[in-house]
């Protein structure tokens, strides 16, 4: 069969019987056979760099559950690490960066910086080999304002340090913005040239920026990298997910040249709705915490969101990524109940 | 004089030809005659409980800045512990709360509650008596689920496990809201019989709330305040925060019977007029961070913010709190700009 993916038929603005469906990390720490693989790494850069592992973990949940897209196994990090900044997780704690380079060493570590992360195209190419041709496969990036908060600030945190810096330092945070629109849009073209048919733009950070702020921090780059990856004939579609931003979404589905637009756990049904009539496909937005509770009022939410938003262009999604500690037979509840078709719960994968 | 202040006219959805303006968390730690005065009481509980003392933490602000609005010195978890909960702060890092009581013991204890804050009443009086007729009075009370958060994680937090909650103890959730709603409304009506001439109510964690949620923990709970507080014979106008949730804040803004709608710093102008049209006040959303930075940027922001949205009934606010290390050069800057009236930023207040 030569038929287009659900996922990217969605991305293409149409309306669908029912939902595509695929949740942000459902590779990783929610599954017993992904705590397996990742014993045998000695780190987690070091698994995300190893095609073999990373390509494992990718299709793990699509042996599992019939979603419709599989995001490759990666890490927003990775692109920090390529341009020279040191990046490494502290178990339990999350990430750790050295000190930030000088934006000159920055700005001449984008070019060789797509060779560094040539595993992430191995990975995505070993993926789309054994991938079913009815499944898409989704490359990502972080986007520049959340990959520049790591890299300013050192490690995760409430980001007050890198929103000040925004005002402080605005041209410095220009020049960072601009190497990682460069760097970024080039990560992106490879990975659509080794086999990725949408491609993700993760601003997991963006919360509390005001709105003119978030115009030159988010919505400009976003633009920049998208014209970029287009100069460079590369024509799949884009989702941006600009999460924790409140209305200012609406403002980034307007100027953002995305196919798609990811919306985070608060998002309306009235908003989502208004940015499909805008000509965008959303995506979203099922609050993790209630996958993780279950129940009927899971059952209840999904059928509300379907409700609400599949008039229209429409992926089922979380509104954030699945917590490790989430049961699986919840994840497998609400995908069958989407799609109809079988998933399985336990043993094996 | 008898002239009706600046911020009453605003609430009551008078356009001015400039617009009111007070800060939030005007009074307290980014000045230095509060943290001269903070030295003389043993706790921060004991200094909120004292009414000279919280008086004149309230009137500093008012002697230094031509501010329109006055905010009772308090704090969210004064009524946690009057009803029965314990709770001091840690020097550097926040509240701290003893064990959840159970909910009958809370139940019974709404109706003493009232009097357990009647020093607040007195703070309000002293105020009201120094105060000029022109400048208002404002009361305050946390809002249920902000307050509910606190009771359940014991901390400030990021407030998932007070969400996770939500999902899985959804009856326990509503008595334990419904005790807060009984118990704000009688403490709002007290403070209103004390002088205060308008009560907001802050929903400082409204954040990552599903639409449905939101209507169950926070519109709901805040109609129901407001109704008492009406059913009580107050008339004094409201102001909602519901900090952090987006785009819901429209469907606060058309739900909750609130004069006023504080926006945070993420408010967009489009939605801001969108409210304004809804007829409603809307009050903020200058960023917090940008008032500690200072400069050129700041003068803009403040005009920008003037020129969005004084089309229509408007108060001059932040989106969040004056942060404890703000220059008060900065403050004063922004104070004149707005009012055209001298502040002091040196010296005694």
């Amino acid at each position: 069969m030569s038929e287009t993916p659900r996922l990217l038929r969605a991305l293409a603005g149409e309306t669908l019987d029912r939902p595509p469906i695929w949740f942000m990390r459902q590779a990783g720490r929610s599954l017993p056979e992904y705590r397996e693989l990742r014993t045998r790494a000695k780190d987690f850069m070091a698994f995300c760099f190893n095609p073999e592992m990373a390509a494992e973990a990718t299709l793990q949940p699509m042996r599992r559950f019939p979603m419709d897209g599989a995001i490759v196994f990666a890490d927003i990090l990775l692109l920090p690490q390529a341009l020279g900044q040191e990046v490494w997780f502290e178990a339990g704690e999350g990430p750790r960066l050295g000190a930030l380079p000088q934006i000159e060493a920055l700005r001449d570590a984008v070019e060789g910086s797509t060779a560094k992360l040539s595993s992430i195209g191995e990975t995505l190419r070993r993926v789309r080999a054994e991938l079913e041709p009815d499944r898409a496969l989704i490359g990502f990036a972080g986007a520049p304002w959340t990959v520049a908060t790591y890299m300013i600030e050192g490690r995760g945190s409430q980001r007050e340090m890198a929103r000040t810096y925004a005002y402080e330092n605005p041209e410095k945070l220009d020049s960072l913005l601009d190497v990682l629109v460069d760097s970024t849009a080039r990560y992106l073209v490879m990975q659509a040239k080794a086999g990725a048919q949408a491609l993700k733009l993760f601003e997991s950070w963006a919360e509390n920026l005001a709105e003119d702020v978030f115009e030159r921090i988010v919505i400009g780059p976003h633009i920049r990298i998208i014209e970029q990856v287009r100069a460079a004939g590369v024509n799949v579609p884009f989702i941006g997910f600009p999460r924790g931003c409140g209305a200012l979404v609406e403002n980034y589905a307007a100027r953002v040249p995305v196919q798609g637009v990811a919306l985070d756990t608060q998002a309306s049904f009235a908003m989502g709705k208004r940015i499909q009539s805008g000509g965008k496909t959303i995506q979203g937005a099922l609050d993790n915490l209630l996958l993780r509770t279950g129940g009927p009022a899971l059952d209840r939410r999904v059928d509300a969101l379907i409700e609400a938003w599949n008039g229209g262009p429409y992926i089922f999604n979380l509104g954030h990524g699945v917590m490790p500690d989430t049961p699986i037979e919840h994840i497998v509840r609400v995908v069958e109940r989407v799609t109809g078709k079988p998933a399985k719960a336990f043993g094996a994968a």
